[in-house]
C-alpha cells in the first residue's frame, strides 16, 4: 500500500511538473514579450555604457516594463560605478615604407587617452613569455599582442578565456618594460573587419598607457607588414576616465508563499559596451530574465520562495552592480539560495552551466529529464555569471547554513564571439524563437528549483 | 590474464578512437575546406535548380573538388529528372475596395502557369476539413490556405511536417471543388517578407491549377483584408513544365581495406531552389559531406568498408537522384550498410537522427559518449533524409541479410525555416565554425560506424 501510494504521488507530481513546463513554453512561444522588449531596448534606447544617458533611459524603461508585469514590488537599487567615455575623433594609422594603411580599431574600455598624437614603432609579441624574453626591445615602442583564439577548443568561451587576460592586463605588462601603448588582436575566432572592445585595467605603480583593439583582419595585415619591415603607428585617443557615477540596478520581486525570506534571483546586465546595441550582450539576458518571472506570474504560479529579477548595471566596466547587490543582500540578512544568470547571448539554449557542490549538481541532473524535450541536454559544472558571482563569494565568507547554488543559461556558444563587444551586436542578430526558448528554459528552471 | 588483456585492449581502442576524433575536429577547425567550398558554390555558381545551367556547373565543380581530395574514384552517375522553370515576369496583386496591395509571393515548384491573366475572388481556408465543409463556396475562386506553423512545437521541422502536406497537395484538393488557383501561407514560424517556395504536385484526373506561396507578412495582410470584405487576386504565372533532363549525381569513393564490397555513404543534395543561393539547403550538406570523407583521407585513415560521398541531384523537385542511386546500388549488387545524410542546414550540430532498428540505435548510443565533448548530445530515432531513404526502401524489398542503418546530422533546428527556400538562403547566413563542426561530426560518425 505504502509503495503504491508513493508511486502514485510521484507520478502525479511529475505530471504536474511536465504540465507546468509545457505551459511555460507554450506561452513563451505564442505570447512572449521578450522579443518586442529587446527591440525596444536596442532600437529605441541603443547601447548603454555605464554613466551614459542611454543607461539612465534603460533603467527607467526596465522599471516600467517590470511594473507592467504585476510583480509584487519593483524598485531601483542605488549603486556607484566607474565612468569611462571613449571620446570622439579617435584615430589610428599604420605606416610602412612610406605607405599608410587604414585599420579597424577601437579603444579598450578603461584606456587612458594618448595626450595628443602618439607615434611609435610597433613590436609584435605572441605571448607573455615572449614579452619577458624581449623586454629590452620594448621601451618606447607600441606592443602589438597578436595572440589568436584557439579555434580547436569546441567551446569558444574557453578560447576567449585563454586570451582575455592579455586584453585586461597586457597594457601594464608592456608598460613595465617601457612600452608607450598596446594594440591587442580582437578576441574572436573569425577573421573579420570588426574591432572588439572590452574592459582593461592598470596595475598600480606602473605607467598607464593607451590600449586599443584591432580587428582580426587588421591584425593579420599588421602581422604581414611586420614580416616585411618596420611599421609605425600614429594614434590619437580622446578617452576619459571620469568620476564615479550614481546609477541603479533594477529589481522586480514576487514574494514567496512559504519561504518569503529565502530568495531566488534571475538576472542579466543592463549596461553594454558603446558599440552596436548590446543585443546579445546582454540585452537578450535582460529581456529573458524579466520574461522568466513574467511567465511564472502569467500562468498564475505562486512561488514558495521569494523570486527576484535583477538587471545589474556596470557588468562590463567594473561589476559595481553585482558587487553592490551582494553586499546589500548580506546587510539586509536576505538569504539567497539560488541565482541564475544569462549573459552568453540569446542563442538556442542547450542547458545550464552549474556552479555548486556535487550534491547540488546531482539534484539538478535528477530533474533534468523534464527539460530534455525542450532541447536542453547540457547540465555541467562551470561558471555561472559575473553579476551573480559576488553573491556566492560573500555567502562563503558569511555563516549561511545553506549553500547558494549558481547557474548560467548555456546557449549554443558558436556565434557569440562573432558579435561580442562590436558594432555587429544588434537586434537583427537575435532570432526570436531562440530568445523565447531561452527565457522559457530559465522560467522552467526557476520553477523546478522552487519546487524540488 | 584474459581479463587483463581484454581491459587493456579496450582501453587502448578507446583512447585510439578519442585521438582520431580529436584529430578530425582539429583539422576541420584549423585547416577545413568546407567554408571556402561553400563560398564558391554559392557565390561563383549560385542557385542550382535541376535542369538549370547552374546545376550543370555545380556537377562539374563538385567533381573537380572531389578529384582534389585524392579519393580512389570520382565519377558522375547519370539520372533523368523532372525539369520545371519558374518563368519571368510573374505577377500577383490583391485588390480590395478598389485599392491595390503589393504582396510578396513566389510560384510553388511544379506549378502550372496561369494561361494569361487569372482574376478571381479569394476565399480563406484554414484546414482541409474546412475546405470540405465549404466545398460549395470554392468553385471559380482562389483558395488561400492560411495555416500557420505550430510555434509551440519545439522542433520547427515537426511544425513544417504539419503543414507541408497542404503545400504539396492543396492545389488538387481545391481543384476537386472547382477552385481556379491556390495561395499558400509560407512555411515558416516567423512573420517576415520572404515567400518560401517548395515542391507541389497534382493528382491525376483533377485539373492542374496554379499554386503560389505568399510571405507570412502578406498572408497576414490578406487575412486582415478578408475580415473587412471581398478581395480579388489578379495573377500571371509563366512557369513551364519541360521534358525530363539528363543530369548527374556526383560520387567520390574510397575503397575499403577489409570489406570493399560493403558501402557506407555520406551525402547531401547538390540541387537547390532557384531563390537565394541554396546555402543552408543544401550547399552546406554538400560541402560537409565532401569534407567528412576528405578529413578521413587527410589524417591517413584507411576505412575497412568502402566509403562514398554522394551529392544527389534533384532532391527538391522529384528525388530522381536518390531513387536512381538506390536502384543502381541494387542492380550492381552493392551492399549498403550505412548512409548518413545532412540536409537540415549548416547550423551548430547537436547530434544525429537515427533511422534504424532498436539494436542499431542502442549500438550508436553505446559509443555516443565519444562525441559528447563536441557538443553532440542528440541520438534519437527519427527520419534521416530524403536522398538516402530509397536505399532503405529498396533494401527492405530485397533479400539483404544486413539491416542498413540511416542517419541524418541533426543541427540546431531553430533558424532553418528563416531561410528555407527563400532569397535569404545565402552564404552569409552560414557560420564558418558551425559548418566545420558539422562536417567533423559527420566524419567522426563515419569513422565510428566503420570501426564499431
Amino acid at each position: 500500500m505504502v509503495v503504491i501510494f508513493l508511486i502514485s504521488t510521484s507520478l502525479k507530481v511529475e505530471n504536474e511538473d511536465e504540465k507546468i513546463i509545457r505551459t511555460i513554453f507554450d506561452k513563451a512561444l505564442t505570447e512572449g514579450e521578450s522579443y518586442e522588449n529587446l527591440r525596444y531596448l536596442c532600437k529605441e534606447i541603443g547601447h548603454r555604457l555605464t554613466g551614459s544617458p542611454e543607461a539612465d533611459k534603460a533603467v527607467l524603461w526596465a522599471k516600467s516594463v517590470m511594473e507592467k508585469c504585476s510583480f509584487d514590488t519593483v524598485y531601483l537599487q542605488e549603486i556607484f560605478a566607474p565612468h569611462w567615455v571613449r571620446g570622439e575623433n579617435n584615430s589610428l594609422q599604420l605606416s610602412h615604407l612610406g605607405m599608410s594603411h587604414p585599420v579597424e580599431f577601437t579603444a579598450l574600455g578603461g584606456s587612458v587617452p594618448t595626450n595628443g598624437l602618439l607615434q611609435a614603432e610597433v613590436i609584435e609579441i605572441n605571448s607573455i613569455e615572449e614579452l619577458k624574453e624581449r623586454a629590452d626591445e620594448v621601451a618606447g615602442k607600441i606592443v602589438f599582442y597578436n595572440i589568436p583564439l584557439d579555434k580547436k577548443l569546441i567551446d569558444p568561451f574557453k578560447a576567449y578565456g585563454g586570451c582575455v587576460g592579455i586584453r585586461y592586463s597586457g597594457a601594464s605588462a608592456a608598460a613595465e618594460f617601457g612600452a608607450s601603448a598596446v594594440l591587442v588582436r580582437s578576441l574572436t575566432t573569425q577573421t573579420d573587419k570588426h574591432a572588439h572592445t572590452g574592459i582593461m585595467g592598470y596595475k598600480e605603480g606602473v605607467d598607464s598607457i593607451p590600449a586599443v583593439a584591432l580587428s582580426t583582419h587588421s591584425s593579420d595585415i599588421l602581422h604581414s607588414l611586420l614580416t616585411k619591415g618596420k611599421v609605425t603607428v600614429a594614434m590619437e585617443l580622446h578617452c576619459q576616465i571620469l568620476p564615479e557615477v550614481k546609477t541603479y540596478n533594477v529589481i522586480g520581486e514576487i514574494r514567496g508563499t512559504l519561504y518569503p525570506d529565502q530568495y531566488m534571483v534571475v538576472g542579466g546586465h543592463l549596461d553594454s559596451w558603446d558599440l552596436g546595441e548590446g543585443a546579445h550582450d546582454d540585452g537578450a539576458g535582460c529581456v529573458q530574465s524579466i520574461e522568466a518571472l513574467r511567465l511564472l506570474r502569467s500562468i498564475g504560479y505562486e512561488p514558495r520562495h521569494s523570486m527576484r529579477v535583477v538587471l545589474f548595471m556596470n557588468e562590463e566596466s567594473g561589476n559595481a552592480g553585482g558587487k553592490t547587490y551582494a553586499i546589500r543582500a548580506i546587510q539586509n540578512g536576505e538569504q539567497h539560495i539560488f541565482a541564475l544568470e544569462t549573459d552568453r547571448g540569446g542563442f538556442s539554449p542547450r542547458g545550464f552551466s552549474i556552479d555548486g557542490k556535487e550534491y547540488q549538481i546531482e539534484r539538478v541532473r535528477d530533474f533534468s529529464d523534464l527539460l530534455k524535450p525542450y532541447g536542453l541536454y547540457y547540465f555541467e559544472p562551470g561558471f555561472a555569471g559575473v553579476d551573480i558571482f559576488p553573491l556566492k563569494q560573500l555567502s562563503a565568507e558569511g555563516e549561511s547554513e545553506i549553500d547558494i547554488l549558481l547557474m548560467g543559461l548555456y546557449p549554443d556558444p558558436q556565434r557569440y564571439f562573432d558579435y561580442h563587444h562590436t558594432d555587429q551586436d544588434v537586434f537583427e542578430a537575435v532570432n526570436q524563437r531562440e530568445l523565447e526558448l531561452g527565457g522559457a528554459s530559465m522560467s522552467s528552471m526557476l520553477y523546478l528549483m522552487d519546487t524540488f
